[in-house]
């Protein structure tokens, strides 16, 4: 794995799958959320501490996915993250959702916009951030 | 129905069942809250400003469920709602889920204590809850 | 509302929300799909006997939102449903989250893929889906 | 931790808190799943097979839990799991729910019941159901 992208592991478990057999796809979003918020933890903002502290704050603006194959109870995926974009006030995480065979089962993508304690739009997004997730950001110039 | 029970009706959706082909069991007390949160809201204390003020506090302490039949994608299933014991400083809450043919599905309980802001129990139930649940009270005294 | 949308309502539940105080972005999803389960029902295809029958497969192939306002616990939300976009083998769900005050918090996309048992792509969309879809259409020639 | 225990271990996610700020009581009974799942499939009876192959049903026909402490966002938290009882054609599996300091938040119990494939109850467990939980089973005769 390019060794600038975020590694998260889970299992699909019987809760996630629906009588369809396979994972109800709004349940991907949670899963790749979990795996935003231990990347978070590991760039050292906890999300727990974002909200508690109420000082910088990261609404999701937009998500989306795409489903390429089914994905059943008892699979190991493997979620690998990356910083896709880094706008004025936004960030976009893209991410991969492997199974253990390496076939890719499904993509998405979550933009987050850092917004003032008013619930205005920030200027710009803060040193904080950008130092966090630099190092994940793909392609970023070396 | 027993005229001070509280009639919630909802269906069963794709998400709330699971590989097996029936609703998850974890799912049913999800549906029972949004019996309790609707059951509050009518008897005039609606969750969010209870939590939004924080001065009324009811977490939940207890819960539990009876499975008497599986629950199926597009059940129309109605829930009803009585309380079952009053104490000093919490309350039960009896759940009946029953289809549209009338069958017993299961049953549920949920236990809410009323705490301080400090998280200690309160010394009793309020006046505020006592007035709101004395009429879903069931087998009280005429 | 336009007439050949289809109107879904649900209240903002405790569930829903998540410790930042607004409805979870993972669980705008759920209810988008609880509309269209509804909606297919109405249009004659009800999901669950889709599923049984094994016959006509509509696997969700991609999904996509964007969130404007916050959505909070309590509050009324109406969805209102359209088919967006109809291709030879897959057709797209728009759907519009607007609150009581006809303020809109989120729009999303989902789009089905009729597939065949096992699990290739159909070579064009039935006409069992085509007739319940088709009234539902957005700017279709009158 | 008592040896014939079972351990599993997850985070408390954004998405398992609600607006009150803690672990919203019905997802704790998805994690207890998720450890009874991660057991039974080191026990050597991976629910996802007994669910394909059909043989051996074990419906959950009893839950319950009793909440002692607040879960919040990014407390990390340790199930032990063992089985409770053993009775003729059902077993109950315990849980308790102990943050990193070692407190107990919370208790929980599932009961299983196996049934035959037209629904009706088992006469009995089968030897390879007690053989998986047998290792499990509190205060058992040494």
């Amino acid at each position: 794995m390019d060794p600038n992208r975020f590694a998260y592991t889970f299992s699909v478990r019987l809760h996630d799958t629906d009588a369809a057999g396979r994972l109800f796809f709004g349940h991907l979003f949670r899963h790749a959320h979990d795996a935003y918020e231990a990347f978070m933890a590991q760039a050292g903002l906890p999300l727990e501490r974002l909200i508690r502290e109420g000082e910088l704050l990261l609404p999701l603006v937009h998500a989306e996915a795409d489903y390429h194959r089914p994905l059943c109870q008892g699979d190991r995926v493997q979620i690998s993250l990356a910083i896709e974009e880094i706008r004025t006030r936004s960030f976009a995480v893209g991410y991969r959702f492997e199974t253990q065979d390496g076939t890719l089962a499904a993509t998405a993508k979550t933009v987050h916009l850092q917004i003032n304690r008013d619930g205005s739009p920030a200027s710009c997004l803060s040193d904080g951030i950008l130092d966090a997730i630099h190092p994940y950001t793909q392609n970023r110039p070396q």
